[in-house]
């Protein structure tokens, strides 16, 4: 199979994202949704922040406050016994984990599909308590004149996905979180199947579940029921350890293609596909039984958390996709396949 | 305020239930939905079962297999050194936690509310994967004349929430998962608000968040979302270890009455009540402050598991009710009270 990763990969990097605030440094651009507009391709990015933080003995964390409707900044201790600061992403008490960056959503546009213009302000931000540890990972639809977005919201209250839509990429209406705690890489097929719209969904269970794919239909985009577990963990393979769905799914003449990603139990993400039924999608005809695009470069292996490629969307071009994916929670990289190439070596 | 717990309780107790097969024996008869149909209480009983196990050396486990649709019996070696034993209820190794018992739902029925006679045989009973480790804590609401009915089910995918429907608990008919996993103590609100069904539910999140109470809303009983919290834990009270909504809300002048649970961080769960706004059910105006009725009695201190008060349901007649509710996940023990009383009682 031919895959093409960019030569110039990443097409987006840290340096070239402006801070939301100048006591703020970007640590992340990546997991973007992906549209067209206007002969344009458009990328919501996830941009990820933190403090500046001069004082290596403790670790600082922002968190959207509601009642100053502001960022206030939390500093913990490095010493601090009562907490622990092992995983670089988190500080983690029994009680109570947060978050040492804060994510928000960000437009940039192109022409050509490689090269892009970052917009010098987000275009979603935290603004209500679910999004008080920041806002992740969108997906994009159109129906009709309206764009539609899903996104994971992070709190005190676990992590919900919320849905918003617009027209034009600078306005924006939230319409609620559609599913609840927890819950993320919820993403909404493309056109309604039976009447329904349908939507992958990845619930985080507390203790008997893993963390597999399912599907949920609505009759309205906002309620969502009908939840089947449509993708189980493999034993072995790149998908051992967790999986979720990646793109918005596109059709094909064989069924809806979706690109997903998977993990094994020590966190390598990769790309993998599957398709699923045109008329059921909650059946998977087949998948990837090797991974699809898996961390080979240095951008891909190393950087904010390594060993990781997770793409949010792609953007069709008649027989070839363009799936752009965040590498090592960090830079946006993009990679150039023919859909064909995918469907035939789907198991 | 007046509380009278039921002199004769336990009401309903093991010895009276008739296990589902002669290789099981019940555990547990708890945790009932209510209802009332031609002029008697009907009591959906959740019961408890395992295998009867005469081998000291090792512990057993009930798993709905649906390969062969039937229940299938897992035997665990106690010397097993990837599993740990120590709490009673479960079987748990870093992968997969099992269930030492297993759940189904059966229809007692009484013309007092006090003496019940309890059917033989199963009501709802395991039938499908998500329903492997059993299902629970049935919560029961009548929509013109039907009774629709959600209960929890656990399984290899984690703990959803089914809708069911019967005309006379006879013939059930399931509606599929209407929350995501985990997801449990779903409870339905009799009537519409604003157009809406509401629901109360209870997430139990992976990380991030706590095991608190939110709300939904619905269309169509089966589709459900804009989810808010709508109740925290509160340090130092009978609920900051856990809570999540009880038995169906009535409805007051005052506001829709909800009584819930609400459990210690060392698992000593009682009983609470809030009253939450008529037309926005989102908002809590009150709550208690103190137990509404805690684990005083021996059958409530002690059995399968001790120091538990849990309710699904009760039974509204004029002024008063009769809560009905599970003693140490072992029994049913009813209590009668006045209205007035509770809303005199919230703060």
């Amino acid at each position: 199979m031919s895959i093409i990763k960019y030569q110039k990969n990443p097409i987006i990097s840290i340096s070239q994202v402006k801070p939301s605030r100048p006591d703020f440094e970007v640590v992340g651009v990546f997991n973007a949704g992906t549209a067209t507009m206007n002969d344009e391709i458009v990328l919501l990015l996830r941009i990820s922040e933190r403090p500046i933080n001069t004082d290596k003995t403790c670790v600082l964390a922002a968190v959207y406050d509601k009642n100053t409707d502001d960022l206030i900044t939390m500093k913990f201790d490095k010493s601090d016994e009562n907490y622990s600061f092992d995983d670089s992403r988190i500080i983690s008490s029994g009680e109570q984990t947060y978050l040492t960056s804060i994510s928000h959503l960000r437009v940039a546009k192109s022409k050509n599909g490689y090269d892009f213009e970052i917009e010098d302000k987000p275009a979603l931000f935290p603004q209500n308590e679910y999004e008080a540890f920041g806002i992740e990972d969108p997906r994009i639809i159109k129906i009709d004149d309206d764009y539609y977005i899903t996104f994971a919201s992070s709190s005190y209250c676990g992590v919900v996905t919320e849905l918003a839509k617009t027209k034009d990429f600078k306005h924006f209406e939230r319409l609620g979180n559609i599913f609840a705690p927890d819950n993320k890489d919820v993403v909404i097929f493309p056109d309604k199947i039976g009447g329904m719209h349908y939507a992958l969904h990845r619930p985080s269970t507390s203790a008997l579940g893993k963390p597999e794919m399912w599907i949920a239909s609505s009759p309205d985009l906002v309620s969502w029921g009908g939840h089947k577990r449509i993708a189980a963990l493999r034993d072995g393979k790149f998908d051992d350890g967790r999986l979720g769905a990646g793109a918005v799914p596109i059709k094909t003449e064989e069924g809806w293609l979706e690109i997903y990603h998977g993990a094994t139990k020590d966190n390598c993400y990769c790309l993998g596909a599957m398709l699923l039924d045109l008329e059921e999608p909650w059946k998977v005809l087949k998948r990837s039984d090797e991974p699809l695009v898996e961390p080979s470069e240095t951008y891909e292996k190393s950087g904010f958390f390594g060993n990781v490629v997770f793409s949010c969307g792609l953007i069709q071009s008649g027989d070839f996709i363009k799936i752009y994916y965040g590498a090592s929670d960090e830079s946006i990289a993009v990679v150039d396949m023919k859909i064909d190439d995918i469907l035939n070596n789907l198991k």
